[in-house]
């Protein structure tokens, strides 16, 4: 059975939960708190050298680090991940789009914002910037989605659910959805999807141990 | 045949240059130079509505834009992807990795410093950044690479095409590389890989149409 690593109020965690639940795939959660360091022990170090969560342990001393790397093992030749070749590399290119343009921005703004909230290390040049950048990243989703439903392959994929992680988070940490229409419709069509669940959800399985 | 829209000096497109040259992919180039707008116009940004290049046209109108998307594409089933599930997966961590840790530091100091060099939009407090936190990534490679030869599967693949696309230029935009003894005995590996090209090779395959 697969270990994740993982934080509850971590977006790029959510994302791994999100599908591992939709998949119905076993799994037991180990709750990792970032801000009580617990990233940066010498024992999470020699699971991932870059002290990030989630982590998926897939074998004995066998670990999968990045949540995009993780959602495409764990959903590879599933619904989640289309079989059509440019299909799949659509959806790839949504996911690396959300890793570079989507959370650096949001991601950062919801750690210092919402998590953190502020402290001295919050420089207010670094939040105009994340917020004029995700700004532009919302923008480009939201031009994609006026034309189609989901972002991959006309349906729902794990582009949508790393897309997902932290736009339907976005409000908590002061970016302004109104002007993003489509957006907001896809992320209603995201939380209808069957066997969703949110963020904040009680690990059902792990409780059931 | 593909047709990749290319810019020679970008080291997104060469990533994708090597691996078509490596894996003997015949393809047309053409030539866009971001710097004159050229990915700004109607017609470019009909293909690809984010405005970058590289862009490969696999279709009539069918289009897959980010260069580890491409890269993910043109190299699935071929000796430059692992075979086994968790092999592609630490693939795509490292390729995932590139893209938000190191070129978003290392691209813009490029963009800036070598191809711009300079001019009013570069602020200082940037380069800071982007100095910072481009050790930062190398550091996580030199850590990896002084226990294995290459980034996954322990031979030589696209993750590893992908990290060299920024690194091998990283000393173009003032990094210094003295303190990664590691990364620079990679550098030298990756040179030395059958049918390497160089970033500013002549397209061959589309001089000889």
């Amino acid at each position: 059975m697969y270990t994740l690593y993982s934080m509850r109020r971590s977006g790029n965690c959510y994302k791994v939960r999100l599908a591992l639940t939709q998949l119905d795939i076993p799994h037991e959660l180990v709750e990792i708190d970032i801000l009580q360091g617990e990233t940066r022990t010498p024992e999470f170090l020699a699971m991932n050298p870059s002290g990030h969560v989630p982590l998926l342990k897939v074998a004995p001393s066998r670990y999968i680090a990045e949540s995009s790397a993780i959602l495409w093992y764990i959903a590879e030749h599933t619904p989640l991940t289309p079989d059509d070749r440019a299909d799949r590399a659509e959806t790839l290119q949504w996911m690396v789009f959300e890793q570079h343009s989507l959370e650096p921005n949001l991601g950062a703004a919801y750690f210092w914002l919402t998590l953190v909230r502020g402290g001295r290390e919050l420089q207010s040049h670094a939040l105009e910037d994340w917020m004029q950048e995700g700004y532009r990243a919302l923008g480009v989703m939201e031009r994609h989605l006026t034309k189609r439903r989901f972002f991959a392959a006309n349906r729902y994929t794990i582009a949508d659910i790393a897309l997902y992680g932290y736009t339907h988070i976005a409000h908590t940490c002061d970016y302004d959805l109104t002007g993003f229409p489509a957006v907001r419709d896809w992320l209603e069509r995201i939380a209808e999807q069957p066997n969703h669940i949110t963020m904040d959800a009680q690990p059902v399985m792990a409780a059931a141990q």
